[in-house]
């Protein structure tokens, strides 16, 4: 009996390791955005309690890798050691805001060959350790659907160069700048310029971190 | 009989003189675009031939006062020379391109605010003259037509602010903005930046030159 | 008796008239600079008492027409309401930090040919009405001293475009950006970029309002 | 006799290759200026002169990997393979005209605290690999000798990063601003914005090429 015990304890013991060894790991991978992602509200927090209703939550750990100001050049200057020492299974990336926004604040910006030329450079490593890699779009500079936001030609234009980086390396496209500009068309017929998904026009309010974490959610883990 | 041929000839002269008299002089301000709408394919060679087809030419005087690189503020330094000097009974205003453009190529754009303020100026000082004011929105800077040329969202914002100009000060209003979308929508499938109705995204082609003509026209002389 | 007492009364009134006439007007003319130059403690009120301790007062008027973040322009477009309305007898100008500091804060600073076009055309507004016209260059946008505050270069370009107008047009100098630099290189050793003649690095704090009350007398007064 | 000579023979060959694994590989890190240092009159070019003239040419081997519009954070992308990939025994970084440049004219310069940043990160991995780091404060953005040429403040504040940069890693430092200043302050009497060092306040002339190889061959060969 004893010894029976003892060696149902080490078969529980080994299902519990694999269970260990099979907890998907995701780093989310960004800026200001995604920094504040891991607050009580944030969408990465929201994600990890979506899986938690599933009952799945114990198959995924979700580490917030976002800082804020952050361009495409600093994701990839902080890569090795905020995303490959931490050998995620999954990393979703979303910049862009920066690259454009800083154009007009302080003169520096993101040329646009530059950005895809990083972005690129950022996925060919994450690909080489077999890390599956999902991009996002930037969501909006300003939340004016008449396209009069300052930033809107070149931030559609960002977007763009996301889209088809998405498409040249196999990437899982979430289109958060589609998704805002659909939720702003049928909820801010006002034309606002925040407040809808978001605060100040570029960082989430509690709609917008609820609409990106579904969003998110429903394309990782279709 | 001598004596009726000189009353006669009196009398013509006085007719003449009169038509001399009615004659409308119509000034056309503003930046590089309107200095070349006086070369022969420009805009205001084109809107001086469809007078003569209609046989009207002698009742009005078409005077280009266009200079490249041009703002509102210089539009508002050199009125009294350029404008006023002249006595023109129509103005017809186009300007915004620079005041959007020079922001991103020199960071001597202008002001929302300022160009808000100095568009009013111009107008009030035209109007203490009795002066008829047209005033146009910027056509492009650039044609793509999904919203990523890169100041699409200023350009936007400018003629925004135009509309309201005109509609505040009850000047009849060219939205060349919304004619250059509405042309390149039908005509600009293949979302280039340029070659549509501009040669350079910003410059006037013969079929921009035509199309602005046509607007012109219809709209001063309906 | 009576017939004294009338001719005296009128005598009175004639000198007090005449004291009247003689007050002569100033006019300080330019941005938040001189904006802030009537409070207690700024350099005009401090001009002010000079004026007061020499029992020379009541010979003047002091009245100040600075507003914050005007460039040469706006200036251009005040003149006739806040210069030229009060008929002043002399006028001070003293603007240019925002020309330049706007083009990296908002790309809305103001080209060097359009700057001096706009100047030449306010000092010739206020010479044609007989006005006496002094002329001040930018003191500093960053007070370190060894010309790395990141304008400088552009800041000290367009004093030397100042310098020249001065001289072009006749007009005395008040060469704040010298003074601003020489008080630097003896009294800020620490190469410190604000707190010695100014607060931020623009605006002046008391050593400041001093130090330009001081400069501003000696020319105009001497 | 047959025995000797092959023995000779394999001597000179050991020879040759120890003189092969002696021969010092220097590889010049930078942008346009350092891209035209190979051509014939480059001051690369006229370094491997100097070492032929001195009859040590053979020692060194010189490397050009220079790419036009390169900033620092491109440097730090493409040194695995333009720079480790050539095993250097020294490299010589000069960089810095771009960070500042293309805050003007593209709105993408780069920030102050990231350059440094990039700039470290850079050091690091070269002096991981055992590689002697020589660097170079950016000469010249205008040849005027005033402190007016429109970026002098920014980027004097940029090369006193980069001297803090040295001092920090102990890396031996080549002040081409320095050298350029003073040279300018003995030949540029006339204050001209180019043409002493440069054909365009940025890139090297004759003169400079030469002025660049003297102070680089006296810096890495001393």
């Amino acid at each position: 009996m004893k010894k029976l015990l003892i060696a149902l304890s080490a078969c529980l013991a080994l299902v519990s390791l694999s269970n260990r060894q099979k907890k998907q790991r995701i780093v989310f991978f960004g800026d200001s955005i995604t920094e504040a992602g891991v607050k009580p509200t944030g969408f990465i927090t929201r994600i990890g309690d979506m899986l938690k209703q599933k009952g799945v939550d114990n198959n995924y750990e979700l580490i917030g890798a976002g800082i804020g100001g952050n361009k495409v050049y600093d994701l990839y200057l902080r890569m090795d050691d905020d995303v490959l020492a931490k050998s995620p299974d999954i990393v979703v990336i979303w910049v862009g805001v920066n690259d454009v926004w800083h154009k007009r604040t302080y003169g520096t910006g993101t040329d646009a060959d530059k950005f895809e030329k990083f972005y690129n450079a950022i996925i060919k490593k994450l690909h080489a350790k077999n890390i599956k890699v999902f991009i996002c779009t930037p969501a909006a500079i300003g939340e004016k659907t008449d396209f009069s936001n300052e930033l809107d030609g070149d931030l559609n234009k960002y977007a763009a160069i996301i889209r088809n980086i998405a498409s040249n390396n196999n990437c899982p496209l979430i289109d958060l700048r589609k998704m805002t500009l659909d939720y702003n068309l049928k909820n801010n017929t006002a034309n606002k310029d925040r407040g809808i998904l978001t605060t100040d026009g570029v960082h989430l309010n509690d709609a917008g971190n609820n609409a990106v974490a579904d969003i998110m959610y429903s394309t990782i883990f279709k």
